[in-house]
């Protein structure tokens, strides 16, 4: 996977990609292996594992339906301090009560145990259908099938074995050079169907052998998810399963320190591959045939900037304009007046790749004879800019358009 | 059309229903004629007079990017005492700026003239392309042709030339046995791709020959609207052209007052036909196969039960999951747990008309074993009810499922 292939992610400076995934920096081992969970038989149990401790940082799912893997993690193990996940696709262990939670601590004593690891520095992660119990004896068979596989080469392993609907594995690595050394970074995830993001389950998981102190790390992903995964129109609403973590193993012997140009730098590359990946789950979007960029600008406030974003991402009236490469900014008006109803006045522009089609609230002049517009609604990435001319606030999201392929996935796919 | 045909509408005792439109009640008249604003030719100018003065009411769009029409009606005529209407499918007037608004007056004024009516008198309406100008050459010639032809028997010509998408017309009329004597309600309505409810345009004209006081007529309608258009999950967000008026002339000699049974009858019944109105509108959803009804319950405040309600009423993935005939409660968890984010308890029970699929967040027991399922998701008119166990409020909303026809539909119509 080419992390900067999209034409919406810059490369930052300093920032060099290399062929690779997560157990490319160095200390990081993972595997995956086929347990028998997906009927398929496809690979669906993944073990990821730094050979030292790291310190780590992780962000969550806020779904109130959070499955049992979320839980559990959240609540029996240390954030801070994980060294290793045990990840299954295939099944969710969501809305499984009791049973769930008793069968997400199993996968990480298994897990913790196959590694020599204690069960607080193992993490668990689910995907799949929800509802389910898990086939607990496959599913240890797996771990230890997978515990006694790992290496150092088992990154693209692990990262097929976490995949759903997924068309492609989502993976890559890039290089940073600090001042006081360089170090890498891999990363890793597993989404798509990225239509109502809320529920499309979204798991990421990203080493570095960089050294960060704890505290530090989770306010790097924060900033890194805020630019990347959540600006995929996440948000506050997340799937059952959602999850993010990074470890930090310190194995290149750089340490970043709080308030650093290094540590600025290291930032911009962790939301730049968090970019990466976020773009690649929305182009794999179930049935996407396009990926857009919304920049939102003129906002009376924050908030209001995201309401409207996330109103026009997610309307399937849009969504279908764009599957059918009609540039029909009357539709995005009319989904982002929905999102400011009430609101007296309302006189925004619209513009696709910088061409104005809409000025004031109505037709630009000349946009009818439409120059340009095919050619643009005819690619695969296209930026739309809506200028809501109320405030100063902005905010970008990118969403995918709908298609019939969708419809197919998700009226036959039980997740 | 038989407005009490779903299982979802009771007819309410007294209420019988009449083969019939909005020229059924005594007194007024209605023409529908093709005036060359669509490209099909179809018929596209609907005209609505009631012979003698009336007392009305209406309800608009809150939509921020509300159409010239809108405005127009909203501060220019007398809402509580309009006597007719103009309508136009075809082309919406909606972000069309300073000359949208003079092309609406103009319709209001020819139709006024044509009719013989002080323009304050006469409302307009428009559904069909956002952004584009009115034709008003041919508009008005169509207004001259209408009036012209204008009679008793027009209301399903009326009907027939206020829609766009819609695959059939949605008309019908009632009698209403009150103790002072019996009154008639005509009724139609336009719309269908309720998949993005605040994106469908939704237009509904009631006529009455009952007398009826204007703030005691207003409230009437808020009363049904609620229970019926904006249970189809309209609620604040609506399209850009949205809008219900209602007509009523005293002719039938029979007048309400406030605080009488008779008025709770008739209020009853108006909502019983805009409720049969509305689910017209959810089963003609573009490419709908199924029209669902959830009933969440056990809501810890209303805003929160209207909330989960929308939330899975426009869940992409609830949708599919109808389509394809899936019981998948596990995608009503999912999205309801998104709208509750942040909640640290959530058990909710889930059911398919009656049979228990969830308890308190997990599988219930026998569930897996679908007992009935199948021939419950095979039928065109679903139940479901979602019991979020965290309080005491409800609320019932009706949504249609999507379909590969409603892709179909809306990558190749513009809007």
């Amino acid at each position: 996977m080419n992390i900067f292939s999209s034409k919406f992610t810059g490369r930052p400076e300093l920032v060099t990609e290399l062929p690779g995934s997560v157990t490319t920096p160095e200390g990081f081992e993972a595997a995956g292996v086929a347990a028998g969970i997906k009927k398929s038989l496809k690979p669906d149990l993944g073990l990821l594992l730094s050979k030292k401790p790291c310190v780590s940082a992780a962000v969550y799912t806020l779904n109130a339906a959070a499955a049992a893997p979320v839980k559990v993690c959240r609540e029996e193990t240390e954030t801070g301090a994980l060294q290793g996940v045990v990840v299954n696709s295939g099944s969710a262990n969501a809305c499984t009560g009791e049973q769930g939670l008793a069968d997400a601590r199993r996968m990480v004593r298994a897990a913790a145990d196959a590694c020599g690891l204690h069960a607080e520095r193992m993490a668990v992660a689910s995907t799949g259908v929800i509802g389910e119990l898990l086939p607990m004896d496959r599913l240890e068979a797996g771990i230890n099938e997978a515990a006694a596989e790992i290496s150092g080469h088992g990154g693209s392993d692990f990262a097929v074995a976490i995949q759903t609907t997924d068309s492609f594995a989502k993976e890559g690595a890039v290089k940073v050079e600090l001042s006081s050394g360089t170090v890498t970074i891999g990363a890793c995830a597993k989404g798509a169907g990225m239509i109502a993001p809320d529920m499309a389950t979204m798991l990421a998981f990203i080493t570095t052998d960089a050294g960060v102190p704890a505290g530090l790390l989770q306010d790097m992903l924060m900033t890194a998810v805020t630019r990347s995964f959540n600006a995929v129109s996440v948000d506050g609403d997340m799937s059952t399963n959602d999850c993010v973590f990074v470890f930090a193993n310190a194995a290149s012997g750089v340490t970043l320190e709080a308030g650093s140009d290094d540590t600025e730098l290291f930032t911009t590359a962790l939301a730049a591959v968090c970019q990466g990946l976020a773009l690649k789950i929305v182009a794999d979007g179930e049935g996407a045939t396009k990926v857009i960029e919304l920049k939102i600008s003129g906002a009376a406030a924050p908030e209001e900037a995201a309401r409207v974003a996330r109103a026009v991402a997610d309307s399937p009236l849009v969504k279908t304009a764009f599957y059918g490469s009609d540039a029909n900014w009357g539709r995005i008006l009319a989904s982002a007046g929905a999102a400011l109803a009430g609101e007296p006045v309302f006189l925004p522009d619209v513009y696709y790749e910088g061409i104005c089609v809409a000025a004031g609230g109505e037709a630009a002049h000349g946009a009818e004879a439409g120059t340009g517009l095919d050619e643009i609604m005819a690619q695969p990435e296209i930026s739309v800019s809506l200028n809501l001319n109320r405030g100063e606030h902005a905010c970008t999201i990118y969403f995918s358009d709908l298609s019939h392929e969708y419809v197919t996935l998700n009226a036959e796919y039980t997740t």
